[in-house]
């Protein structure tokens, strides 16, 4: 259709088009609105008229990124079609500030599709981060176990299910031992700004591995409707680290700004942890100040064209998997 | 404690009680902020000196909530601990405009209770609400088996869980076949305002019967924070109807106002439905509009006070159902 | 441009348009998301395949309104770009579910244009509205002289910023005493949901006059995005009325749903003021709901085309307000 | 008063105090919900019962803090009466996730008090900052003609504004020539992340310097009712700052972790402003990157008891500003 908006065709090459994400999740872009220029137009207040260079663009949005002038980003908005775990839902939810439509387990059935993790996913509990899993899988063995454990606990959630709504019992109760595996899906809007905040929290690697495989995937579709702000976010917010005050006092004690640059402060060393102690910092602190000055690479969170399924094949998966469908 | 701050007596008799809810859930108002008197001062911006009549205060309070002016009852603040089944805090999480804190089933093991309709309200899709239960309870036999079922699968899900665990498998996988019947928990809160919103659509008939549990007792809690806002909210809001444009004009048909009060227009005797439709009701509206012309019950959510648990009660019962606890 | 994304032909004819408000102010729709098969996608959730009857959208919508099911219609975004007298912008940004950039008096120079009212919408004090202005206007020597004192002023706040800039004083401080007349201007994105909210509250009667205006030509914006939205905002929401608690008792004196529609009671006359009281009716209450029984007339806010001016054309005249420009 | 809320000794001292801003502006701590124990107690998700060490809540603060696990820190409330003049409140308002109710120039009388910058802050505009002044004060001939011009327009439009109301005309109208320098005055109530949100904006120096001096009483308010979380606040945001992706390769060039705490690269000496670029950094970044190096002091934000004043001496004032007052 011809519309007088601001149109980008990296997205609209996508617009519509359902990406796979774990067994059986998906993520589509099905709307946007706006583009980098939009930001701009924004942030200038203006009226439009005449054209802008791409590098002014540039320059404009990566100050704003910078400075934390985050309200222009709010003017360019993505709306998701999103198929995923209820474990991941309830984590994905948490962000308010997004508007949302999910299938209701009250009014429809329920398609009776499970998330199984894959072996090299499969782990045990971190002993680094309280939270999370081993960056190592778990023995074949147990991952064996646990396989035959959830096939056994799904066939039976499935056919309790669908005994219940066969005798007609409310589906709002039918429902309620579902595991929290099961597959769920819904609409989900939100603005550039919040969903900026969505991915530096959900694509990190303290997040639970399922919900970063969709935040990689939202990444790499927001790249394709707003590429400068994409990378500005990269550069300043999802690559870039906070260094705290008494981190920043350990700094200069090492380092000072020169004629040319930056430079080591004459016969500067090293700062010891006691002298960081000093400085108000924790172990963990001091830890973590080390982890900061490791090199570390940058994600580009492309996505492949050739994953890209049409929304009539993925329904019909999803209807297949309703008990009694196409019976 | 001393403080300078509005209190309210009803409100500190039960802050830090907790309230049974379903099978082993609960509700505790553990800390609020301000009372009628604070929106009253927050409308009239004022600086809090001299005393108000009550009869002043209720007067306003009616006036704002009839009028829509709901901007000063944002004044007020309740924070609630609960426990609920995971497909109730799925329903309750869609409110956006509060903040919450949930138990971690990442960071921490969870306590093994699930929640078990009882027969009153085990009951078969609705023919009328097509997202509802009947009113009328299914079958006995059926709910025999249908909690046969339950406890056969709680006890596999329990199984399998604690297996998982001791084997250290990471929580965060640990959990995702635990059923949506178990009890998670969290903090939250929510301004008057909000609440009131949460409320009207949470207590509400069409809600699904067990988060209407929750409301009920939340809307008996804020009555003791803030009881002038929460009659005129029974008045203009719970036990209140919309008229549409078209229903107003067939009201307007049989009714006037008179010189004392309203009166029935000289020779009006009824409005079909064949006019109605002329006005531009659907079929269902007409049906909507002789409901709201029924007599109602109204409501008083009084809390029973002889319910109310202490904290360290409800904690050990909560802390004995996590696998391996107390061992 | 070529788009896939849903497209609304009576949208894209205003779209980048400029419409005056006031003597100096305008609202421009410069992009928008969606349309009211969006609305029914994200509440169906579903994958866009096939098309629906236009009959079949409009019964959904009609009834999610009429039920308060609202998160639909946050499915679709507007977005304007509108210049107004401060204090209209000062009432209009209560609306906190918005995102707006607003040209900056730190960063920018103002332009100088204030608003002058017009001497029909120049009136005395409302005695029945303690917040409004008459419906009549008031005596014309009495404008005269309110229009010399505005010129005076205005001659003179123009003047005092105009040489505070010149001196270079910074434009944060310099623009401190312009009046609260001078037009600002913004960009401002919303959601249909919070603009129909935005929209009851400032196209009603008791809003200022002035921001009224803008509601007015917004509504006739929006209505060509989503038109069956908008006819059932009129039918459900802006023509329509609540009826209390007290109030619903008073019409059920007088009337009950009858076989074929609804009907008078037997032998049923009148409610008087005195039983009205007997129901917790205020006096004020009693005298509104005799106006809920007066036939009211339906706005259809149509735009007019022909007022529609270019971006380029306004532009200009905003820069030669600016002082010191175009010298 | 009795209560078995959480209370903080150090804000009840304060609370309901008026603390001066400005010529004419105030802000009060009017009411308070919660403590640093009640952002422990929401992240533990606990029942409250046995006490905690100090230490630990504040280790579990600061971890949080760091983190950005911000929403337990959404469980303390704080609300404030504030005056100010009309430009600041409109940069105030920009901050939606709060609640306001502010003085109605539609219903009431506006008091004539007007802001009058100082001397010293009286400056010309910024060649560094374009959307700020300059540090030094401008010249002394130059304040005092803008002062003189500042009182000629408030007493014309002192005099409009009176004349108006005394012709009733409406209070709506007869408002719209007062300057932005005029002062209103609201309630503001926002949870304490937010609150930090907007002192970490508004505290900052490339704030305007009008608005940092609430910020900076509000800080020393917060510091009353939550000091664990106020000291964090200073030293993972305030204090701190972030390093770009292209900042941290730079750092990385000379800096490494050691086995205890960090050092020097061996050989290391400093990084060009051409290395720099090559790494991505704009001339700006550059420079910038050379100020975070440099040290700071670290503000307290203590507040002065002695300037606190009483809600009815504060009052008087204002009213006794209004015209026709007292009369």
């Amino acid at each position: 259709m011809e519309t007088k908006r601001l149109t980008n065709p990296a997205a609209e090459e996508i617009l519509g088009g359902y990406f796979p994400v774990l067994d059986h999740g998906f993520v589509s872009l099905v709307d946007y609105m706006g583009s980098d220029e939009s930001i701009e137009r924004a942030a200038r207040v203006s009226y439009g008229a005449g054209t802008r260079k791409v590098s002014q663009t540039k320059g404009l949005i990566r100050y704003l990124r910078r400075h934390h002038h985050t309200t222009p980003s709010e003017m360019v908005e993505l709306k998701f079609h999103c198929a995923m775990p209820m474990f991941v839902a309830r984590q994905w939810i948490r962000h308010r500030t997004a508007s949302v439509n999910e299938y209701s387990g009250r009014y429809s059935l329920m398609p009776l599709l499970f998330y199984r993790p894959d072996p090299e996913h499969f782990a045990r509990q971190s002993e680094k981060n309280m939270q999370g899993r081993d960056a190592a899988a778990a023995p074949e063995a147990l991952y064996r176990e646990a396989v035959e454990r959830w096939e056994r606990s799904r066939r039976a959630a499935s056919g309790d299910y669908a005994w219940l709504v066969g005798e007609d019992v409310a589906r709002e109760l039918a429902r309620i031992d579902l595991p929290l595996s099961t597959y769920t899906q819904w609409y989900w809007k939100i603005d550039l700004h919040n969903l900026f905040h969505f991915l530096t929290l959900r694509a990190a690697p303290n997040a639970q591995w399922e919900i970063q495989e969709y935040a990689r995937l939202m990444a790499g579709m927001l790249k394709r409707v707003a590429p400068i702000s994409f990378e500005a976010w990269l550069d300043y917010n999802f690559c870039a680290e906070p260094f705290s005050r008494g981190e920043l006092e350990a700094l200069a004690l090492l380092l000072e700004p020169g004629e040319d640059g930056i430079r080591v402060r004459s016969g500067a060393g090293q700062v010891t942890a006691d002298e960081m102690k000093g400085l108000g910092l924790s172990p963990r602190e001091i830890q973590e100040l080390g982890e900061k000055l490791q090199p570390r690479t940058v994600p580009d969170f492309d996505l492949e064209l050739s994953r890209m399924r049409t929304a009539e094949d993925v329904e019909k998966e999803m209807y297949q998997a309703v008990p009694g469908a196409f019976e």
